[in-house]
């Protein structure tokens, strides 16, 4: 793969994403927050939780692209200005997604880092439109895709001169029930061998079960993952959206602490 | 599903979509054509082969959305007004994908039906752009899309107020390598029994083996199908993309008699 | 691919493979019958139905492997003691699963074919075991199995010295949930041109809803296949297993005479 | 699920499976050894190499279960006197597959464990037989099979009394190609919640490349895995099978060391 414009590299030669003071590609990140913006209360309260358990980023939707068109579809500017005042509340740097190439400017305006969702990883002219922009990009893996066409994704975004592109394993597709989709770990140690971009897990959309989650990101962290984007919601029961995959904000400060222990004794082990 | 405006309906209180003099959803509509618009030679000839068989209508792409962003791409603009010369030579309508909610508008212009392929088909914004239109759309299912994830879409399209939607089996992805996806047949009586629109087949990017496309295509009007879309090449082994799922204008003719023939027989079997 | 002992070919160079007056690879073969057998009654009354509509031989489960140990089993030797009267009554053949090589030398004496089920496609010690009786065998495609794995266990038993083996394509596993499986008619036009063995169809336990049966059963006869097994019951609502994708004896009947038509309009059309 | 005759339960209520002086479901259990025992040369020292660097029992295969009837198939009870020769020599108890209902008593005399592989994992009969012998079993998952197919495989070893079953991931079937399988961990924290089984993984049939078979490891720890199997060969690239996936002693080794060190771990966290 050809990578045109420069990242910063950490000291393994491999590709450092710098978000606000964050440096995705060193250390261990995290982005929680709830899967969508629904007001302003739920969306700050949840920023103060997730940033007191020791959180990076904030996460937060004002874009759903949801199955159905009579589903909630998000927000919208609205949402987008309210997760703007929780980063200046929190000084928590924002993840939010794209879903239309003609969005990727103004959404600019309000998101730290665009992420582009598994339903769009093939959305070629999005693609080409966030591989324009200055943005940092996180790259959902489509959930029938192979690791080679995700691979072949971000190569769309960096071709147009973008460097700063973080994949996300977030669980594919299998004849599995039990598990909303089949999270598929190998692709952690897969992608550092294919690939310098760090890479990092959604263990909520990959599971969809609040119960299998902690042990999946202790998983992801002795598999080398990069960072996790989880779930969090002050009021799980009430959310517009997902509501059977997001933890509380208890759950997420007992699941950060677990893993910050375990990413630096995985430093020491290696 | 509601389903806004109207659209004609045939004796069966089913939808049928017209395309110029073409009505699908009445007998069976064969639409067949090049993989990619190559060149003005290639795309006139196979044009004038397939209306020489009996096709209804034209098929060539000038967007491909493609794994590698280092493969041919397709010519754009000029793919489309090479579309356009061949529908003034041959009178046959024209299918095209459009893989971008800004070309919507312009590619109407010279597209008879906007077709939306696999990877987009759950590109919301692609979706609500085309429902916007007034131009008939071919909705691809997703290769890892449910029968009900790809109404679902289908019914993005409708509530923008377009009700002329033909839906279009392709193959989904599962285990098996010896076809290139698995073709689900099973999708068109489903269809039959869980909405009014009409559906067609596309063997080619099903099996993407020609040997086996003749045999498969005479399943799917067996089936029940509406019509077919199917990859012709006047030198397929010169094709750009998809050259071994491409039939040779000799090939299609023999098949398209076969299946007239049999659609004929099924009619009188009902 | 290895084939020792000799089976009888027809006209086309292809195995046939005889039951009793019954030859499968030649012209159409049509077995229908019970999940399981039950009792004598609702046994012997389907026998006599399926018969009345043109059914070649009479399927019927005597042993049923079942995914939980505590559903119904089957009757084992009492089946097949059934099915024997059953054959008695009807002439018949009897089509019976054998799930232990240990059962292959006994069972021979009430099966005038031995299946071997989707579960079992890989338990070689059954394989070897048929391979070495003098019966034909059905050979299931296992749920998850590719077509190279399917004939590769057809081998085994060949290579054993049975050249009797007629294989049965009967959905493969995916993410799709409408249907039961995922019907793979692809295989019946890949099978043609791999193998000289016959192929036969089971869209019941493919779709596993009786309303997608009889477009499906269609299907397959136009993509060439040599035969249908299908679930016939003659109360299905108190069926004991897969009520939901058993067919009434009318039902039955109005699909065989389609099929039949169907297929003498094939043979015209090649 | 029911579970009539009774296993020794550890501290948190889940059953221990003892096989000689290692119990099962206590600490982390590593079982290593070759895919396939090929002489006693290669067992031998490989038992040797795989007890230095803390092995806890000795896998090898006498009875291989080959896609092909031409593919090596085992050396049999050769293969089984091998493996008590290595028993004898490093007191490792014994993990071997039995693949046929009548071979479970005498292999009995050989194994400390009875191996029932993935493509067995319904052979019915086998379950029952290995359920009547007072031999602990591990199951494989098998690679199309659901999780709550593989819980009712288990309950038919239960049903028969024996009450010392371990589970063991490895790998589902999936679209993906980069891996041989795709390992599901998912499925550790599901069984916990499930079952009171112990769960094990194996990450050579899973990923079957030995450079993301350490990473993979380490985050089967960390997800709660009970144990590990993964194959060892002292020449990897001289293996009759499966060579691609073995690691060398020294790669064990190495493994083994951070397993351990994690395991222990890992216990302080919760």
């Amino acid at each position: 793969m050809k990578n045109l414009r420069l990242a910063a590299l950490n000291g393994n030669g491999r590709t450092v994403v710098p978000i606000d003071a964050v440096r995705i590609g060193e250390g261990f990140t995290v982005i929680a927050g709830p899967c969508s913006v629904e007001n302003e209360k739920q969306t700050i309260e949840t920023a103060r939780a997730v940033k007191a358990a020791g959180a990076h980023a904030l996460r937060g939707g004002a874009f759903k692209p949801r199955s159905s068109p009579y589903a909630f579809q998000g927000l919208g500017l609205k949402g987008l200005k309210i997760l703007r005042k929780a980063k200046e509340e929190t000084g928590l740097p924002i993840v939010t997604e794209v879903v239309d190439a003609r969005d990727v400017f103004w959404v600019s305006e309000y998101a730290d880092i665009l992420q582009i969702g598994a339903r769009n990883m093939q959305n070629f002219s999005l693609l080409l439109e966030v591989g324009k922009s200055h943005k940092p990009v996180l790259l959902k893996r489509g959930m029938n895709s192979t690791i080679e066409e995700w691979l072949n994704c971000a190569e769309y975004i960096l071709n147009e001169g973008n460097p700063h592109v973080v994949l996300c394993e977030r669980g594919i597709r299998t004849f599995e029930t039990y598990t909303r989709n089949t999270l598929d770990l190998s692709a952690i140690p897969a992608i550092k061998e294919l690939s310098h971009l760090p890479v990092i897990v959604d263990p909520s959309h990959a599971v969809g079960k609040v119960s299998l989650i902690p042990a999946l990101s202790l998983a992801a962290v002795a598999a080398g993952a990069d960072g996790l984007i989880v779930e969090v919601h002050i009021k799980p029961e009430e959310a517009l959206c997902d509501k059977e995959q997001a933890l509380t904000p208890d759950q997420f400060a007992a699941m950060m602490r677990k893993m910050c222990a375990l990413h630096q004794f995985m430093g020491g082990l290696a």
